[in-house]
């Protein structure tokens, strides 16, 4: 096979074997196709596009490129291993609260979770405001406390599908990102070999999200339930608003505190829906066969799951486990804070018509809460708490949001973005949909 | 200027800058933009195109990234260097019969010239088929015989455009040779180098040519046509027939012979026409200014300078400055002959309707004429003499060539092959026409 005539079928609109697309990742794997063949070939992608089937078997691909997780030996038998996936987004601490309350509904939880870059943050830098909290277990360690206590986030230590990571870096640098077949590949793939037998995806929407059209949030939403179906696995995708920060806190230890919140049912409106929606899709997936469960039946059981304090205690479970201070938990106020808190004040009266999502997630990384380069060190504390949200009314000089900063000249800064991202409008704005379209396999 | 997103500015279909431009080539010269990029970038290019001044400015930003030569000092003062190009193509000598010609004519024409790959044979490795004949004349050398006989054609010896070089590299094995506007830029880039004040293009059309229909070989001249106008140059383009193999004689010694009848005027009917109408071409772009001259009057010149025999006499005084045995000249039955010489004859009685010319150049490489890679060694002597064309009639058994092989093995395989090129119809075939359009920015 041909590197070149492979690169020129993809140029002429034609369609891969699954043997052609074998070649290609083996190439990338073992070095045998330098980079700028697979950067044209890419490219070409870029503009011809895939069919679904040539899609699903680069992800498989990919993911057997490397180790192939399997964890149904951590959990009882014949329980399936449900993933749930977000595309990122600003103040998205959804796994901290959804992975407690799937897991007091008995649906056991182990994620591999990964580390922010550019304007959103990761799930293991958040957890890690914890006192003691640490993601660094051992593969035996991981298995060990999914069996005991159902849920464990840890640093991803296998080398799960290797090809994406360097096909991924390539596309970083040759303009090749924003290629629906090759967005819907990279994901999948790490999902399938992580050990999903079934999946739910948050796909982010919006000024604030990687996809910033509804049409192009739907068709990867539809790629990836595709790329599921055919690699044998339920999807269900959840294409959701980030036309905003979700929820009110944006920053590590302020959405730890939100999370907490929102476990004990306390949590902004919007989070503590979309946190309910992806757990109820969780459970769903997780009951197949004899355990069907319908939607209202999931629902209920979430629900109780969060009343009962069950999903509170699942998480107090979990961060004990991984070494975390349980007083934080049990009194959020006591996490760390930052030393200078000062509002950002409107600066006229109306009704927040948009909030540039992504520009609120630069100020926080603008704070020192988010990383230029892999291995930056981070703080913690510094974020904003967003006071009005979209459809909120607000008065000349009360705070749209609360600052939280490491000093007073940092935090002067972030007043000034926060206003510049805020619009208000002297006319009634509705709020804005939680939940915007839904797409799965079942 | 970051690479990234010029990558992504021409991917989104928007137009480079002069500045982008010059930016890119300089990175592709310096080294400072990897192949990956460049490779991506190109793909990018296939896909959006690029507008004529886009064109222009690249191809310019290509011919000035090595040595930009200036021929005047060479020649009568006020005289216009008219170059020559042909994009290639089986049996085609025409630079050995248009040169003398033009030179008789009074024009000089001092040519740098390569040596072939794949199907087509190169103008140097034809004209050393003749016993001592040398390319490789120095600057100094090749500038005298300029002045002295105006006919010279050498090996390249300064550093043309090596920023083409390096991308028509990199297109070979990134599936980004077939992009029209970087065909024009790489073809125009080294004649600008090459010093020329007006150019004409022989854009080679058909089955045996790089330009396979004529809406492509029609887009690439009206591109080279723009990009000369843009740069200052006159170019006159002629889009000519290769859906035959040009001529009768396909090797590199039967190609000198049938060059030499050319300049006597017993060419092969139609590469007779083409020799004397890319002659008349350069005639009417030398002659600009007081000296113009019109179609009439430049070919009336052209055909003078073949039946007074000014043209074989300037081919002659050529030959010998560049150290060629003048006898071979003179009686070309004196060139070395291949051992073995059989015809390949008609399975059937009928008319030509077509020559597959591509693979008449094959067969002749497959007989040892041509090169797999750079500098393997070559049997000039090899080659297929035509004995029909189409639309000429032939009976069963009659040959359709002679081979000219260096042993029957090979003999017996090109049989077959040339068997195979030709096929016969048992009705009225018209034959070809030479000459299919013509773009002049005049």
């Amino acid at each position: 096979m041909n590197v070149v005539d492979l690169i020129t079928k993809k140029r002429d609109g034609g369609e891969h074997t699954r043997a052609e697309l074998r070649f290609l990742i083996g190439g990338v794997v073992d070095g045998t196709i330098p980079d700028y063949q697979l950067a044209a070939w890419a490219m070409a992608v870029f503009f011809r596009g895939m069919t679904d089937d040539e899609i699903t078997e680069l992800t498989l691909a990919m993911a057997e490129s490397g180790e192939m997780l399997d964890l149904h030996d951590a959990v009882a038998p014949g329980v399936r291993i449900v993933d749930k996936h977000s595309s990122g987004g600003v103040g998205d601490k959804t796994t901290l609260a959804v992975g407690p309350i799937v897991a007091a509904c008995g649906l056991p939880v182990g994620k591999m979770s990964g580390r922010g870059l550019s304007f959103t943050g990761g799930t293991i830098d958040k957890l890690e405001s914890i006192r003691g909290w640490s993601a660094d277990l051992g593969e035996a360690m991981f298995r060990r406390q999914l069996r005991e206590i159902g849920l464990v986030v840890a640093a991803q230590t296998a080398d799960l599908a290797p090809a994406d990571k360097q096909l991924y870096a390539l596309r970083d640098v040759t303009g090749t990102v924003p290629s629906l077949p090759l967005i819907a590949a990279s994901i999948m793939s790490k999902k399938l070999a992580a050990g999903a037998d079934a999946i739910v995806l948050d796909v982010k929407c919006g000024r604030g999200a990687f996809m910033e059209t509804l049409d192009n949030a739907r068709e990867l939403a539809r790629l990836m339930v595709a790329i599921g179906s055919g690699a044998g696995r339920q999807v269900t995708a959840l294409i959701t608003n980030m036309d905003q920060p979700l929820g009110r806190a944006v920053g590590h230890t302020l959405e730890v505190a939100e999370a907490i919140a929102t476990l004990h049912g306390r949590g902004p409106r919007d989070f503590q829906e979309l946190v309910e929606r992806v757990a109820v899709e969780m459970v769903l997936l997780g009951g197949e066969g004899e355990k069907r469960t319908d939607q209202a039946a999931a629902g209920e059981l979430v629900r109780r799951a969060i009343a009962s304090g069950k999903a509170f205690e699942k998480f107090r479970a979990f961060v004990a486990a991984q070494g975390g201070d349980l007083s934080q938990v049990d009194d959020p106020s006591t996490l760390p804070i930052a030393p200078v808190i000062v509002p950002a004040p409107a600066p006229c009266t109306g009704a927040v018509a948009r909030i540039d999502a992504r520009e609120v997630g630069l100020t926080v990384a603008g704070l020192g809460g988010g990383r230029k380069a892999k291995g930056d060190p981070i703080d913690h504390r510094v974020g904003v708490i967003c006071q009005v949200k979209v459809g909120e009314r607000i008065q000349e000089g009360d705070p749209l949001c609360l600052i939280h900063a490491g000093d007073e000249e940092s935090a002067k800064a972030a007043v000034k973005r926060i206003q510049a991202a805020y619009t208000l409008e002297d006319r009634p704005i509705a709020a804005l949909p939680t939940i915007l379209d839904r797409v799965t396999s079942r």
